[in-house]
């Protein structure tokens, strides 16, 4: 449909004051999943790229969890229908658009995937806590070394789980996307924070503690719903010290990390009946000023799909949330795992 | 799940400074689709609250077209599972909320559906330009009967087409919702183009007009695909002349504006295969100051649901579209229509 030897663009939509994506490969993706709502994991997949013995019909690797050998854990890979694209380093703005105060930047960029299991059937919650927090290793590693280029302002690290919450390949995985420009909802972000501080001298992440909201602690984080979740059901996990960058995570509260996401999950799935699902890393920018790291604190933002965006929340960014924070709290502390 | 006796509430998220709707209430709508996903308009429904005859299943009327009689073509009704509750007026804050800087208002606001045709099977674009004027002078009858609530400093117009555009109801309808609270999306924009205005004297809206872009005009009316759109195929039908607020439309350009949405519907559902859909009317807060009327300027916006929300834009407020806005307008520009 799109002319495929476009090369992406970044648009900023000067009405709405955001940036949008623009990329014609990203059309020509497949999909595994036979409806894009079925929530169908197959339990093997012959033909699945991700899974072991298949790593020649991916797109480059980057790295593999551990460094060499054939019997990799996690795999850090190029997405081949990538949305930005990683040769279009200092090309900037594009001239000749049309006027009306629209803006145009090429569309360079990083978009990695991360196979988090060599196996089809093995999703993030069935790993034990010392391998979802290699997972997060894997992430912190190749947040370093996107940061050694000037141009890439912010990393989003994000997981699709289920067609309905947008995935289109079932074996577990998440992805990367390295951005030239801060997104919206991060700079807005960034903006609140900084309001809180200046008024109470205090990180509004480092405050967010009330035990009506409480889902679990652990030694270094914890689970909550938060006051004023945007979706039924919406989790954080924060990290109970006070850090500006997921990539300042070490080993051991990595570990730490897994153990508290693996039970999250699992009480979602009891809970809520497996539901599809995305989670976010909210981190700030890669540079920020010290001025500013006394109020960033990142988060872990877990939303399970429950139901559909309409044009209310379209139209207006508000959303409708039927279900309050403190009930999915109390059901959510209250599930037991076996 | 959550309490049925919980009253509506308004929060606002202070990390991420936006506003978040919690509604009990609405947990309880129910659903004709069978399945969330799957868009099937049934050409007669004997259960639909929705048809002529029915209307005592339906919430109250609050008026109907023509006045009065049995034969209306139109009605707008209460919403009978509604997100804001229209008996907390004056209300205002709520005290007794947890710290961390978090701000709670009662939920007063008004939740009302336009029913747009007496009959199940007959949608928008079945409809000839004036009946779909009429919907257009319903609901600026509508907004003129909201603003007279001091309180009231917004009202969405907005349709969901089809179940993954999120729609419960197949009966072609519309929905109201009026806020206390000016909307994220629409401040922002406001901001925007007043950058704009500052920088250049003149209204974005105005300007737009750009040839690649363009899909149709009529008298009063352009259809383009915007520069920077969020979503593949988006489309917004924008006044030629400058006009600040939707309700200031007339009976002749609500005619005028049915003609050319219809043949964008028609348009839409020929080249993309009868889409689920979103239109949102996007106008500013009801109160705007006389210095604002130069830069604000109203608009339609259509969204085909093609793809599903992931992640990223999740995380990112940054949305990725496959689909170059000059190749989606000359697609549509160049349907034939028999
Ligand atoms: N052989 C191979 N080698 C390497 N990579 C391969 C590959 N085969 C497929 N891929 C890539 O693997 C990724 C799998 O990602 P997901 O299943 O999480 O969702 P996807 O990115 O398709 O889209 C969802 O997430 C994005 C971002 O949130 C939304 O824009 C979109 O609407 C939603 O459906 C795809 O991006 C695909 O390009
Ligand atoms: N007998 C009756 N009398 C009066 N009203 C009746 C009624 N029976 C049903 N209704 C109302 O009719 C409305 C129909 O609306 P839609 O089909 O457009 O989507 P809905 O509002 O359910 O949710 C979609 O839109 C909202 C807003 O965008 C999203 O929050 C949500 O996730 C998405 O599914 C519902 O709001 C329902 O409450």
């Amino acid at each position: 449909m799109a002319s495929p030897n476009r090369i992406p663009e970044i648009r900023k939509d000067t009405v709405n004051n955001r940036w949008v994506i623009f990329s014609p490969a990203r059309s020509r993706r497949p999909s595994d999943f036979k409806s894009k709502s079925n929530l169908i994991n197959p339990t093997s997949q012959p033909e699945c790229p991700f899974c072991i013995g298949h790593e020649h019909e991916c797109a480059p690797e980057i790295f593999r969890v551990p460094a060499s050998g054939p019997d990799w854990r996690i795999r850090v890979i190029q997405n081949l229908y990538p949305a930005l694209s990683r040769d279009l380093e200092s090309s900037g703005e594009l001239a000749g658009r049309p006027g009306g105060g629209s803006v145009a930047l090429s569309g360079f960029g990083f978009h990695d995937v991360v196979i988090e299991s060599p196996v089809h059937a093995v999703h993030l919650p069935d790993l034990d806590p010392v391998k979802i927090g290699d997972v997060f290793m894997a992430y912190k590693k190749r947040i370093e070394q996107l940061q050694c280029h000037d141009s890439i302002q912010y990393v989003q690290i994000f997981k699709n789980h289920g067609a309905s919450a947008g995935a289109s390949m079932s074996h577990s995985h998440s992805q990367m996307i390295a951005l030239p420009v801060v997104p919206p909802t991060v700079s807005t972000r960034l903006d609140s924070m900084k309001e809180y501080f200046g008024q109470t001298g205090k990180c509004s992440l480092c405050e967010i503690r009330f035990d009506a909201l409480l889902i679990d602690e652990s030694i270094h984080f914890i689970s909550i719903s938060p006051f004023a979740a945007t979706f039924p059901f919406e989790i954080w996990i924060i990290p109970r010290y006070h850090s500006s960058h997921f990539h300042e995570l070490d080993g051991v509260k990595a570990i730490d990390l897994g153990r508290l996401l693996k039970l999250t999950l699992r009480k979602m799935n009891v809970q809520l009946n497996s539901p599809p699902f995305n989670f976010m890393i909210q981190s700030p920018p890669l540079q920020v000023s010290p001025t500013q790291l006394p109020y960033t604190h990142w988060f872990l933002q877990i939303v399970p799909q429950l139901s559909v965006v309409g044009g209310f929340e379209m139209g207006t960014g508000c959303y409708i949330n039927p279900v309050f924070p403190e009930d999915a709290a109390k059901l959510l502390r209250e599930v037991s795992i076996s």
